[in-house]
């Protein structure tokens, strides 16, 4: 299909910005090619990803999660309160608690007429120790599990999370993150207050990272209480990220992650654009 | 006034883009915070400038440029097209040649019904010799004025323009540049035709910069002829720039800059992101 128009709104959770598409017929065909025309920040409308809002299969409705570079993803923690933002505020959903569905299988989604959202992140596994070095500097640090994989390192009262320089990559431990691994830096406030920095593998430093507030969430409560595996089964930490602060709350589901939801714009994507760039 | 939903248009020339914001009775009040929140390119809609499209008191329209951080700025050779454009598409203007009001005065615009747009950028001046230094090495440049500061550096066969690091600022002479200066960096294809890069003053590298093709292509016919004062009265010089190609033409009335100016989206803005910017 080529459409004469595809509608679009533009949002963000805690800065982490998507393109979405609502597709209510599931008719709309996106070429990884498109995908990266519409996030490229200057030619495009620009975003981290693109979600299309689609029928899903069994029911109810499917995250079409993208990455800027048009790879298909499972899921994204941040773009899923956007997408559970627009549901109800296009009245697809009602206002409450309902399931979506993701490529990595079904979610939950709770929330009010306005207001925060909250999602589902499903279990933080707490593993081993390792360390990441920033210009030379070691940094130990605590693996975590949200699905992907996390270094979530706590500083010491000494150190500075505003003055570590993330322009260039941290190093870790290859043998132990063969595919690479998302590292956060985490200066404790009190045990249920953190504040962040997180560097996303093959991205760079990101203004919020979903999975990350909650691997740094679980890596604070294990520290409070020395536990390794499953994340302590109740607790609730507020994390601060430049791109906000969201709230992670841990129940016998496993995380919750809570932030806000912003719709800036709405409209329609220009034909021609959309035509050459398939 | 604080309207229920804004209109805009988000579009480009040359990868340098814009959110374009139609005013058909001027009654949109930016406030520089306001600019700032829609230029943002994670928190907003995000581009390098908002153009405010109003009545101009004289006739015809005004294009109300407003750079990133909320200024206000004469004119954009970039923008002027895709302002040019968005009047003839939306039915304001008819295609032909049309005068419009900038802060930097009259401009004169000329396109059809579809296709590239060309701006009238008033003279160029070429000056004397200046040299800019990259890294310790120091590049050979010729001062050119288009409204605005440049040292356009040409240069010669054996240095290679797609190795130049400029992730910082190259040094220049800040006697003959008391304000700042542009600095283009340009590899001669032929006599008619360039390729180049440009770190524009207080911004760093960017993918276009009009005024500075328009340098550089008055530097290229003026190495050509040795000619110091204004550009050759005739001329035509092809612009490869990291965002596109333009054409700059240097006539009776001075430099005329063509190129294209892409539409990519449009739509309104939400009334309550508009309202918490004001």
């Amino acid at each position: 299909m080529n459409p004469s128009a595809v509608r679009f709104l533009k949002g963000h959770g805690t800065q982490n910005d998507f393109v979405l598409l609502p597709d209510p017929d599931g008719s709309l065909e996106l070429s990884e090619r498109l995908v990266r025309a519409l996030c490229d920040r200057r030619a495009g409308i620009g975003a981290d990803g693109v979600i299309r809002v689609a029928p899903a299969s069994g029911g109810g409705f499917l995250m079409d999660y993208r990455n800027a570079d048009g790879s298909p993803a499972q899921m994204c923690g941040n773009g899923a309160r956007v997408f559970a933002r627009f549901l109800v505020d296009a009245g697809w959903q009602p206002p409450g608690t309902f399931a979506f569905m993701t490529r990595g299988g079904h979610r939950t989604a709770r929330l009010g007429l306005t207001g925060d959202v909250s999602i589902g992140m499903g279990p933080a596994t707490v593993g081993g120790r390792s360390t990441a070095t920033v210009a030379g500097r070691g940094f130990p640090g605590t693996a975590v599990a949200v699905g992907n994989p996390h270094l979530v390192c706590l500083l010491d009262g000494g150190q500075v999370l505003d003055d570590l320089d993330l322009t260039t990559a941290p190093t870790f431990d290859q043998e132990l993150f063969p595919d690479g691994v998302n590292i956060e830096f985490v200066q404790p406030v009190s045990a249920e207050h953190l504040r962040m920095r997180v560097f996303e593998r093959g991205v760079g430093e990101t203004r919020s990272c979903g999975t990350g507030t909650v691997a740094a969430a679980a890596a604070l409560l294990a520290a409070g209480s020395s536990a390794v595996g499953a994340a302590s089964s109740s607790g609730s930490v507020t994390v601060d990220i430049p791109g906000g602060t969201v709230v992670v709350t841990f129940g016998p589901e496993g995380a919750t992650l809570t932030g806000p939801a912003e719709v800036v714009a709405a409209g329609t994507i220009d034909p021609a654009f959309w035509a050459r760039s398939l």
